[in-house]
């Protein structure tokens, strides 16, 4: 693996391997001493021009237990808005001689981009509404560790999927390793022809819930629609939030996901977020050991 | 020890460890190698919702003479405003298996209400007007080594005391140690019924110091009061500002703190802040040393 | 070394001792595992409070690639606007047993009084239009690796020389090594008596370019203008813009400098930014060793 610029970039073998990594490394977090040498005297450079805590939390740990160096940027100065400052702002950093960039920008493209102009190899830690990759690899990995596997499982992804690069992220990783992928929202939040990404758009969340393995809501994101996509936060909540009413629907043995932040009471009841099948912070964790496993993939083995 | 959340918490014996294991601690920093290898592995997340840099540097640094991971975040996105998303949050981080989570909020009881919700140990790095442990702590330990021990000694706390999360440690801290503590201040900022800390509430700055063995001055906060306490900064220094007339009520040998950043010409004097009897800057030194001693007794030894 | 306020200070022979040991440091930045033990359990605490992201992530590289502790603080808090508040900020930091300061601030002479006050070592990285002697170091260390001496170059700087720190740093470097080097720029943006600094200032930039070595563009600084002090962009570019046609007027094996980030069409062209002649990314590469240099030298050898 060279970069990763999304989870539709991986066929189903790189998606396995980084899966069987990510194995490997969850123990490491499990020790009495959470670290190893693995990835000594590499630099790992945290540009987040988003704001973000979590995820870059979660990078600069697995960069940590790996022994790498991590130095973070954040957006400071007017010269990253431009497309043209952050190019160049990116080829100053690659003389820096790093080994890998993690990137997250909210405009989706960005990491492709940098990954055209630059030598080190690029991580996209979230881009716009285009993909989040190492979200969706950590939701598979969840869902392989629960349940043992992710071929044949039906999984349900619920909530704003035209503006979600989780549920692009989600889709790929899902489908690509065998999943059956359905998709339900407000009419508004449905891209049109997504079924072309292998998936099936449901009229209702109750029919994509049925007998469903794993259900995954998406976050609201009220600063990412351009206009009001949904009457009210009530209305939304009734009829696309989930609880034990709706999430009876599914499998008993189900699970679900969710990227966080959660809003409690909007797209997922207390109950249900607190409750036995929610898998939300073994995701967080897991999200750390798919993190290590990329950066190690990316950086540790090239040579 | 499983967390630190107020000196309030600690017996003496505890009290006495920590400060032994300080002690030792201190030593380290003026190596010409000061770092250790004790906390290798080991991931100390610092969470500062409140502006901090001294506190954060001093944890930061404390960690790292340790070979601790220390990973900063700060306040940057308004999930951390409401206390179910600083909940969240928190349950996030936790899910990340780190060692301990220092936390500095503006609000009184985050640190605990943190402690209640998840299992990492907690360390409370200052919470509104509540405790600032580890202030408490150096302050005792900066003077047991200039003075030779607590007990018995006279210490006069001095300034806003009911807004102050320093007053209140110190006052723990200095009182489990067996100190006589005496507070002053305009009457304003003594909260009624003090007394039932164990401390005189005295009248005049002037009482308060006579025959002290330590002077603690404490910073004017104008930013924690909701209105103005005191008529004007002119006379609140006159009254109870420390110059060189009002120390010599004092023991002769009598030593002066102040948490910092100091108000000069307000609560405090140059030439007291600056002149022999201030031990101002050894206190930042000993709280390297405290914050050493309580990474280590919370992380360190638990197995 | 004690400091580095300035190159003004440095003696010939410690620039040439800096730029070997960055030779030494250079290679560190080339290999697999790029870090060596050197100054394990030193703490570089990075100052920088005016924004930057370049330089301060340039010193963490090459602090981390020495296993020093690097802790990095920003302006957060109104005590470092004010003077006082400035210099007990850095007593406090003093006392927690740095071994290195590195400041960055708007107002020159910050990092000199700094100096003065505490006991441990500053770097100055950069203090309003005064200097920025790492980036003179490596400007010269640039033109020595590329075309083998300095002593005898000819030397073009155009731009604002007036508000320059880059130019300042830039000329003592280079005359101290035995270069010509010649200034050119708006009349308004070239202090009178500049010739006091052995260089020549030119009525045009053609002049200053004529059979020139090494031509160094200054990035045009708006902000750090008080008015107006050319006509216009466009006009600033025709007359003091580097393209091809221009560059043509200096030797053919001329290398191009500019400290970055570059403003496009501005003070340079695209081709020329891009080209054969530029040494941009290269001097990106030659900070991050110098800057390994300077760290060693100042906290490495002291005992």
């Amino acid at each position: 693996m060279r970069h990763l610029l999304g989870v539709e970039d991986l066929s189903r073998e790189e998606i396995v391997r980084i899966l069987e990594t990510a194995e490997a490394m969850r123990e490491i977090s499990e020790r009495e001493i959470k670290r190893v040498p693995t990835l000594r005297g590499k630099t790992v450079l945290n540009m987040f021009l988003e704001p973000s805590t979590r995820t870059r939390v979660s990078f600069e740990i697995a960069a940590k237990r790996l022994s790498a160096d991590s130095i973070n940027l954040s957006a400071s100065g007017s010269s990253l808005v431009k497309a043209e400052g952050l190019k160049d702002m990116a080829r100053n950093l690659d003389a820096m001689n790093p080994d890998v960039l993690v990137v997250r920008h909210k405009v989706a493209g960005v990491p492709q981009m940098l990954a055209a102009h630059i030598g080190v190899p690029v991580i996209n830690a979230g881009d716009g509404a285009h993909e989040h990759p190492t979200q969706g690899l950590l939701d598979v990995f969840t869902v392989q560790r629960v349940l043992g596997s992710v071929e044949g499982r039906v999984v349900a992804i619920v909530g704003d999927i035209a503006h979600s690069r989780v549920a692009r992220s989600g889709i790929y990783s899902f489908t690509k390793l065998g999943a059956e992928v359905r998709v339900a929202g407000p009419p508004t939040m449905i891209p049109p022809g997504i079924e072309i990404l292998g998936v099936k758009a449901c009229l209702s969340m109750e029919e994509a819930l049925d007998a469903a393995d794993v259900v995954m809501m998406l976050r609201i994101q009220r600063e990412r629609m351009e206009r009001p996509l949904f009457p009210s936060v009530r209305e939304y909540s009734q009829r696309y939030g989930l609880n034990r009413r709706k999430l009876a629907l599914a499998k008993p043995e189900a699970i679900v996901l969710h990227p966080g932040p959660i809003n409690r009471g909007v797209e997922i009841a207390d109950d249900v977020a607190d409750g036995e099948p929610s898998r939300i912070l073994d995701q967080v964790t897991n999200g750390v050991a798919v993190r290590m496993a990329v950066l190690y993939l990316i950086t540790g083995v090239e040579s």
